[in-house]
């Protein structure tokens, strides 16, 4: 909204590209093209740990945050403003697609989310809504349309959707669980009804993305944050096809794509190959010299990977970690994060920390 | 009890070696010698699924139970007579040892066990009890000796304990949850504090252990439950070198030692190589295939490793699963388990199917 940008958003260290008037360090790391030093962002970064965030928090509730386009801006912007980050990924919840879809969801504090009903057979399937984000998904491609006027370029835009089998796992349970027990059983029992749930939500997640890109977003992401609940058979047979599925659609957008399997580390390569993904997300348990040998075959940037609980550390301890993680990416190719989402409880210091020091190491030369 | 062996329990077709009465596939496989079949176990075999087990649970809280010689006994043996598992393990808990050492332990059904003390400082570490398992812990050895009695050489007796680090994590935290975040928050805060616990937890394990061996155990498993909650760094710090120094008090009770780490798969051979052990076990979130690369230059078994929740799957395709998993294992030096313990809501039949499959099987000519 304001035409110049913020001067405490703008990254004076970071030379700028001619035609583009911020910083774009983001999306040429996603390129792997060179840059001074990798781009930094947290996922998860507007979120609870920070009193600008609880404060609007404290005024509405979750879903109508995600639902109410001027909320959503505020608190997007919150991390570019407060901690200099250098990309900004809009405020939503990979359940809206579900929603979207005709579930009922409610998201209690200390409960979590949950629907209202479940999906757990072929006419459960079938009943599913056709997702057209530009009615259902609306206040989402709005958030994205007017963080991207308030950011007036200072730094990229990232939207995201849930990947199929997270989402499925969610609307077949109705619920977050520690086994995924039902899902699972559906996997085994009822293959053909999991293949056609992953199939249907494979689309409207491509199609969430794309519309995202036409909204304004200048990256998009992929979570599969439920990808660990599954042994690398069923990874293989029910997340793997649906990540490639919508990732194909995805990518029809022409800008780059993030694809994060946390507990997928092992599959790392198989994410990049059967996506075709831009960056593959690395999951704080796995080290940085395993992901890049694991990938260092494909043309892929990486993304990640301290470990979100290294922040409660003093900040000599997060200045040493994130230093020999950025050594150990190397810096091109790689954008520095968290291995997963910042934790609620973490002081907003100590996540200042982590970025400040991202933004002021200088890959060693000739790297 | 009895002097001669349950025909139940006798596995007809294992041949039995001179001088032993029962069946030692387990040994045998512990010790990488031929055998005709993987012998074959469950993790928390001795539980909620089972009709039996849940009828004693009903007239006893848990901690009783554990602490109830005849009642470990009679639920530690269902296992052997219902589904002739290859070895029985002690039906205990990895929390006695903490408890032993004068932390107040409760376990609440649906609450799980929690501390009413926490450790925190060093005066909290310096003011546990130093273990004497034939004092604090005898309740345990004493239900190994009449374990064994009634065994009668059936199969080997399995003794166990947790692992320091994650004994430690229960401690500081005062019970379990999601990121122990306490815990690991010690780690980088008063590093001293996590490594003096450490120290002690491991000679109280090492010691736990032998007195095992000595009551009777015929082999040791170490858990390290808690492992994966650590990224690489912190688990090589310290998870790992306690595990070592357990291992190596452990060990010399001359009896065959496993170590599983859930969670840390990508650390197979790095566990084996520090604590020497026999066996080292496979957590269901890596493919047989995998570890086995991983640890073939290594004199290392390898326990492991059913997704647990295949075990919801109809019986062909447990079936299916379990002959792949005994196929891309290769027969030798392979204990079939898996991978985690078995889940409460597992319809017995299922776990016989997996059981039966593996009894079944044999090793192709020339593996």
């Amino acid at each position: 909204m304001s035409s110049t940008p913020r001067a405490s958003a703008v990254d004076a260290v970071t030379p700028l590209v001619p035609g583009v008037r911020g910083n774009d360090l983001f999306l040429r790391a996603c390129r792997r093209e060179p840059v001074e030093r990798p781009p930094v962002w947290m996922m998860r970064q507007a979120g609870r740990y920070l009193p600008e965030y609880r404060a609007v928090r404290a005024t509405s509730d979750f879903l109508s945050m995600v639902q109410t386009p001027e909320l959503a801006t505020e608190v997007t912007l919150q991390p570019v403003d407060l901690l200099h980050v250098d990309a900004a990924i809009i405020f939503s919840d990979i359940l809206v697609v579900p929603q979207a879809m005709g579930l009922p969801l409610t998201v209690d504090e200390g409960v979590g989310p949950v629907f209202g009903e479940t999906v757990r057979s072929m006419d459960a399937v079938k009943r599913l809504r056709e997702v057209e984000p530009r009615e259902s998904l609306d206040y989402h491609l709005e958030a994205l349309r007017m963080t991207r006027r308030a950011l007036d370029g200072r730094v990229p835009l990232i939207g995201f959707a849930g990947a199929p089998w997270t989402l499925a796992a969610y609307m077949v349970e109705g619920k977050g669980t520690k086994q995924f027990a039902v899902a699972k059983k559906m996997l085994f029992e009822a293959p053909a009804v999991a293949h056609a749930l992953l199939e249907t939500l494979a689309v409207a997640v491509g199609r969430f993305l794309v519309a995202q890109a036409e909204a304004g977003a200048q990256a998009l992401q992929l979570f599969d944050s439920w990808a660990g609940s599954l042994a690398p058979a069923e990874f293989r047979n029910f997340a793997l096809p649906y990540l490639a599925r919508a990732a194909a659609i995805a990518r029809t957008a022409g800008v780059p794509l993030i694809v994060f399997a946390p507990g997928a580390s092992w599959a790392l390569a198989e994410i990049a190959q059967a996506t075709l993904c831009d960056v593959v997300g690395v999951h704080w348990d796995v080290e940085a010299r395993v992901a890049r040998e694991r990938v260092e075959h494909l043309p892929v940037a990486l993304q990640g990977n301290l470990d979100p609980t290294v922040l409660y550390a003093p900040p000599a301890v997060i200045r040493e970690r994130t230093l020999r993680m950025l050594a150990d990416f190397g810096g091109r190719g790689h954008i520095a994060n968290l291995g997963h989402g910042i934790l609620p409880d973490i002081p907003v210091e100590h996540a200042r920390t982590f970025i400040d020091t991202v933004r002021e190491w200088r890959a060693p030369a000739g790297a």
